[in-house]
């Protein structure tokens, strides 16, 4: 098998991609170490790890904790999820964005080349782009401008993970996300619209006036993708995008989401073409790259929208 | 006047383009506080400087010492110079860049934030670009891959400005530049070669093949370009190369500084085209940008080179 991972870490084990990404290391036959403090990530999204006898599971802060080099000295790769991923409220607490992300990643590093592990894999985002002009925009895109604290935490950590590449030859692979969706979803625009309408069905109150673009993927197919490049890929800097060949607006989303619950709510957009400061109003990725190793999407956006709101209907346990 | 500045803080004051910087704005008429921990910087570089009663100097370390928006709280403009400007030693200490570029640039542009202080200059550099494949580079070059700890933080440094820009209603300044020289230059290329040959004058140990191509500034000219771009623009986020229109090899440098030494050494050359890892062979920046705001250098640069050769000359305390 190419590329074979014996035993990898993953940070943000409890996460909504980390916790699909443990599943599907396991049931490739790796041994996963997953780390979580449990902040946003939940226990319960590993109960089917928890039952494979080479799943462990250590509960730790990334930020406070230390000696993380112990814990990854036996690992062949370090999968590094574990952030802050929320985009909107940056500006509410501008350390956060940095210390979560760029501070957490530089200590991961320092982990990685002191215990002497060859392979760190990175979960980026389409945020790093800022307002890019190339539509769809490609990984070559020109050089951008952070408009986001998260975004420009993100390119920070890119930039950490890259230059220690170069300086102690570790092997990296760094995928640009667009939002993800699917099974184990516990934030983002379809999270709010659909605890919005299960507290009041009859009106949905809309950040922005409906016409951004997003593209959004399938948690599955975004854990299929990092699994195909990891495959096939033998370069020393992997740099992927990662999402679906089309774009839907926030419009098209509300509508499924309605369609889905069986509702037909009154919607008070707002006027802005941005919901909040920082939020792009069209997010295109070129996934030429990816999918010129063979990957495809199996999901269509509509598809993925849909297929959250029924794990959320099936999952009320998660708005607790 | 455009774009006046009354009171402006400089960090890194004593330091190279620090101390030439603090000398222009006084001479403009502009308030300085300026902050060194003296840890590279010289206090001998701002002996004109502190015989101005507009001038006021403390000393403090950006990444220890705390309260900076008690400091910045009546100040029109925060220039943030201090940083490691080591590149070629990053892979000894891989925290020093991460902890003295990007964590005290973040630091200091909450300080900004905090103190509700509306400009923000920062001195990037070149290297932010990696290896890029377009020659001379533009601000707009496609992507970069970062190839050094240093380049990955002064990276992490602009997209954080950036988005504090955003998010914040900051206007910034990034400057990004190529090496530069002149009066006060006490590291560097220029510097070793220097020290060695008045070791040893017989004989000249070089990294590298000699062949790497680099494009050097004087520091007066880096200053002035500085000076007309704050002068001359009004965007929020105003991103600039600063750098010559021409190249050098290094082995042009190196007779340039024999002759100036009035010295004939034999020269031994490594045999790669880098003389580090993480060095980059060819840097060359498009300076179109700067250029198009009236700005040009006065300095080539044989002259950069002799006239920091005449400052080491004339200044042998600065090896102590």
């Amino acid at each position: 098998m190419k590329n074979k991972i014996k035993v990898a870490v993953v940070t943000g084990a409890a996460g909504f991609v980390g916790s699909n990404l443990v599943d599907d290391l396991l049931r490739r036959g790796t041994s996963v170490i997953g780390i979580d403090n449990l902040s946003t990530g939940r226990i319960k999204f590993l109960h089917k790890a928890m039952e494979n006898t080479n799943f462990t599971f250590l509960e730790k802060d990334l930020f406070i904790d230390d000696n993380f080099e112990e814990i990854f000295k036996d690992s062949d790769a370090i999968f590094h999820l574990a952030a802050n991923a929320d985009v909107r409220f940056g500006p509410e607490h501008p350390m956060k964005d940095f210390e979560q992300n760029t501070f957490v990643t530089q200590k991961m590093l320092e982990a990685t080349r002191v215990a002497g592990v060859k392979k760190f894999v990175f979960s980026s985002t389409g945020s790093v782009y800022g307002e890019s002009e190339a539509i769809p925009t490609p990984e070559n895109a020109p050089f951008p401008i952070q408009t986001s604290l998260y975004g420009a935490s993100k390119l920070a950590c890119e930039g950490l993970i890259t230059s220690y590449a170069e300086a102690f030859g570790i092997q990296v692979w760094i995928f640009r996300l667009v939002s993800i969706l699917g099974p184990r979803y516990t934030h983002g625009h379809v999270f709010d619209f659909y605890k919005q309408l299960t507290n009041h069905p009859e009106y949905l109150s809309v950040l922005g006036n409906g016409s951004q673009r997003k593209s959004y993927l399938h948690v599955l197919d975004c854990v299929d993708a990092i699994n195909q490049a990891l495959e096939n890929t033998k370069k020393h800097v992997n740099i992927f995008n990662v999402g679906s060949n089309d774009t839907c607006e926030v419009r098209d989303s509300i509508r499924w989401i309605s369609d889905e619950m069986q509702l037909d709510p009154i919607i008070k957009f707002g006027i802005e073409n941005r919901g909040w400061v920082g939020d792009n109003p069209l997010i295109h990725l070129s996934t030429e790259k990816v999918r010129s190793l063979g990957w495809k999407s199996k999901y269509t956006i509509e598809e993925s929208i849909k297929e959250t709101v029924k794990f959320m209907k099936s999952n009320a346990w998660i708005f607790d």
